[in-house]
């Protein structure tokens, strides 16, 4: 093979901030931290989008992002001779999880299993191997784990047929229910509390009027739409930045972009502000993360902290990434509550050549 | 505002092919090109994907790239005074198509309306603005037309009043069946059809197995997953890595990931394999395009001719690109359908950190 | 084939109400009508379900129900030579409108086409014919349409293969997102504003709490869940028992579940409550309405007018339906609103063996 | 509240087969039964295409029928403080699953407490109590269990709310992602082999020209459709007559409905064809099962045994009904396949007004 012609493309990087976000005790945790995120695009006028919405949630004390959850999916496809010997070696792996616990765990000292579940079609059976995968985004970590798995499994049931190391049921980069609903990537929510006259002061509208219109854009407008588990103004808009920013593989914005967005007035007047992001999956080693640029990102959001729980930085940065959208989605949902505002601040920011 | 800190996130680049496309006068045309294609990612282990699928289908005398659509959307939410009045109003929307023309086309002198759609929820009115935007992806060449219209009618209908400039509706970066349903962006579809031999030299296998993989996989596993108009291995990664070459807006992945690949055996034995794209949202002008390397880069796709039709440099990266997902496709799927390929590809590629 | 032993499976059916709906000049009208609705079903818990929605509706003034739109859509499966050939047959199709109408409609004199559209994935090619089609649901009706279009196809691109007469793009009786995008069935919305003191006195809760749980139940809850295009609580429960009590094809409940309900509390304390649903498939005439029972219920609802615009009495009975399917929508919410009073109900009015 | 007209609506019915199911010992077993099964609906025609398809698998040796689940969920919702908080409350039901089975199972001597999974959008939780349900369908028993759940848990966490006794994350008789994928009823498979004469003699057609169609029309076109976890002909059809017959609560078609047809070649050329229902809710016991008709019905199916363990008959009526489904699917593909022969047919059989 002839070697390739290689190069960089060079994506716009700004400094966005400064974003704050509180200790955090619940769920699997993570530390306070409070300074600007890197946000690579094109679409150069999100910086200040998502600055606005920095601004005004750091005046507000800041977010407290949850992780609920932790892990990475593959799923092995499997042809059995027939529908009920799919049934019957679906139980079988159901019922051998601690064997396969230690096949998968063999492959790598940071994959952990954390469930094998099943579901066939006739006689078409998917395995989907759930593993905890430390700093690893780990789609590869995975894979290794599937693999061995699944040749693990194939000797000891030689009636049933390798069909694919990968069969869809993942779900890798691809829109889907499944992945929110069993878990793939960090589970994060973001949240912040906003009193009455920091809504007006820097988002010059109203609690009231962004909760209506996250009901009716987000909620409605996306359910007319067509939509699956998503309901968000523009979460993939910040995922892409943010991902590209710190050498994640922006592909996985697709599941990522599933984001429940709600809004809702206080009971004295402020806005209460959430951003669910049930798959975001991302990690602090593997590809792209040795590049000078991002190894450096990385530091200065402190997650390539050492001593850590396996995973940790991992799951900082996710808490991170959520904020980024929150932001984000604050910013725009304010800015389209004003009826012309969005073309306005569109038409001052940049000199499209549309 | 205080200056932010800017600079560049620097994502490794390969020119990647031949890639080799022939004339079409399906559909809305196109020229015949042969070259190599750039891929901007982290996740590089993909340049080799995507090289042998070019190869196999440079051989097999290349692929046909047909665009049957081209055209932008923004939907804006207006509510009305009740039910009976938003169905009221959304009837004479589309009674008044004419002048809605008149009003969106004068924002752009490259904007031509093609249809503004409505559909209703309660009180809340959705009106679907969907506009040819000529070399532009269109995003704010339709706001504009959307924010126009919607004040022409406001103005009109007192008793309606202003909901949000986009409802969702649209539905932009966002998973969703409207879109494609609808069409926004580029409906492209490429095909390959592979003799035999080819297929078993350069991809290791055979029709037959690609053929059964791709059911059960893309098919199969994805409606498992509950996938929305989703059929296909790993088409975000190809979209990622040209879009990021090419200098568009990647978020528009999410919907672009909405891909049907088929494979079928040919009667004589050989493998037809094509790619559904139904929404590549995607320009040769706007944000990015006045970047140096993805000014290069559009020239050397020859992607930047004078004097064609409006749009049709667009339309002929959007077939470039999907072109790009076959290959992609195509070589992924073969891979698969090989016990341990995958893995063992994995293994000699990278040396993952994981 | 030896003779079938046949009977009747006898489903216990009450007349509830009564259901007062209001005369109808928006959309495509419809005459006002009050009185006691027909529901058969085995869940008689429902008919006082039903009845208390009746009941605080009717105090409020009654209901408005529109039909925005009346179609029957039939979608044929073609094979093309290849890809380029299908969108080359799609364009062909979509070209020759003015042909394929006089085709369509004369396999019926009700029969009126409204629109052929197409899509394609890789080289199948799939045309939805959609029809007004009068009194009657229009399954068949449209399918003789689309068999007739069909033929004439084939004749005239002998190029192409039969595929199917249904290729699933109808959607006819599965869950999809086309029927409410494009029309299928009836499309109405049922709407009612109740004082706040009609909300307290005859559904025990207030405006405030019927809004709040609509939101986080039907939208949020159901978002969570993975549905698409649905938000409501039990659309499909008055549904099934209105369909089985006027003899129609209640396998349609299916897409006719995907109904929008909203509730919002309006600006003087009250509650403005309504019930989306773009996909009622029903007739009045056609299998089942001859029958004695259905007969006479039809002629009680006042749905067998004579002299009416061809298909107005199915229009007519679609608005019945739709207000019903919001009589039981509001009384659920109401119930539920409440904690403890949709299981002390459940418990007061039936001795389950469970 | 006066007193209600009631009557019945009588739903023509007839005993179509006879359909052949062999014993089973894979999944949940089963036993042999071989007889018509009772099918109720207003179309008729339905009875002649399901006894085709019950002729051809008789021939054929008869169908196989797995059950491999069966469960009955209901969601409750709760308001938490905060995000924060409803993660907290969470993790802490999934740390309680022992007190929550004490909970829920004394509230029924046929509930047995198998899961409670939670998610939670912002502040909103959703718990998901999944109990099996003896011969219940199970609709009233799990409400109950989640009552009891819900009060013990605001018993202990009285910083959160009372939402709803379901939050539709449950999800009942609405199309939705979330049944199939954690299950919710009985999860069954039917498969039938038969040899390519039969194919031929009884069916008309070929073993590809089948297989071929269901790709194209079940799967293609069904995600072109926008289709969620749902990929057939018309289950629907199949599980409303069967449904109605058999005194089942017919709205839960909707979920019922999303089921998976397989068809392919055998390598003898023969033909195997499966239908996997995950969401097949149904019950021997309960609202309509007193019925003179209903219980007749289910003494003739054989599925009131007694002495046998609890649920066994109604997965054993599970086993039939998925049984009847694959006879409908079958016959119809058939129809379908033969260029005209479901026009003829359908001309053939009625006299419709339409």
């Amino acid at each position: 093979m002839r070697a390739r012609e290689t190069g960089v493309a060079e994506v716009p990087l700004a400094w966005v901030g400064p974003v704050k976000v509180g200790d955090e005790t619940s769920g699997m945790g993570g530390w306070a931290w409070e300074g600007a995120v890197p946000l690579a695009t094109y679409e150069t006028p999100l910086w200040a989008s998502v600055e606005r919405g920095a601004h005004a949630t750091a005046r507000a004390g800041g977010l407290r992002c949850v992780v609920q959850d932790d892990r990475m999916a593959r799923s092995v496809m499997v042809e059995a001779p027939d529908a009920a010997g799919a049934a019957d070696a679906a139980r079988w792996l159901e019922a051998h999880q601690d064997e396969l616990r230690a096949v998968a765990e063999g492959t790598s000292r940071h994959a952990k299993l954390l469930a094998v579940r099943t579901e066939t079609a006739g006689r078409l059976l998917y395995a989907r191997i759930e593993c905890a995968t430390g700093e690893a985004s780990g789609h590869n970590m995975v894979t290794r784990a599937a693999d061995a798995v699944l040749g693990w499994f194939l000797e000891r049931r030689p009636e049933c047929r390798y069909g694919s190391i990968s069969g869809n049921w993942c779900c890798d980069k691809k829109v889907s229910a499944v992945n929110g609903l069993m878990g793939r990537g960090k589970r994060v929510t973001a949240e912040a509390v906003l009193e009455r006259r920091l809504v007006e002061r820097y988002l010059h509208t109203t609690p009231e009027k962004i909760e209506r219109l996250c009901w009716g854009k987000n909620w409605v407008g996306s359910a007319l739409a067509g939509s699956v588990r998503s309901a968000n103004a523009h979460a993939a808009n910040m995922l892409l930045a943010f991902y590209l920013a710190t050498g994640q593989d922006a592909a996985n914005i697709v599941e990522g972009s599933q984001c429940f967005t709600l809004a809702e007035t206080t009971e004295d007047g402020g806005l209460r502000f959430s951003c669910t992001l049930p798959s975001l999956v991302m990690g602090t080693v593997g590809n792209g993360k040795g590049l000078p640029g991002v190894e450096a990102a990385l530091k200065r959001l402190d997650c390539a902290r050492e001593g850590v729980e396996d995973g940790a930085n991992a799951r900082q940065l996710a808490r991170l990434c959520a904020a980024t959208v929150l932001c984000g989605e604050l910013s725009l949902l304010a800015a389209e509550a004003n009826p012309g505002e969005l073309m306005a601040a569109h038409l001052r920011m940049e000199r499209s050549q549309e």
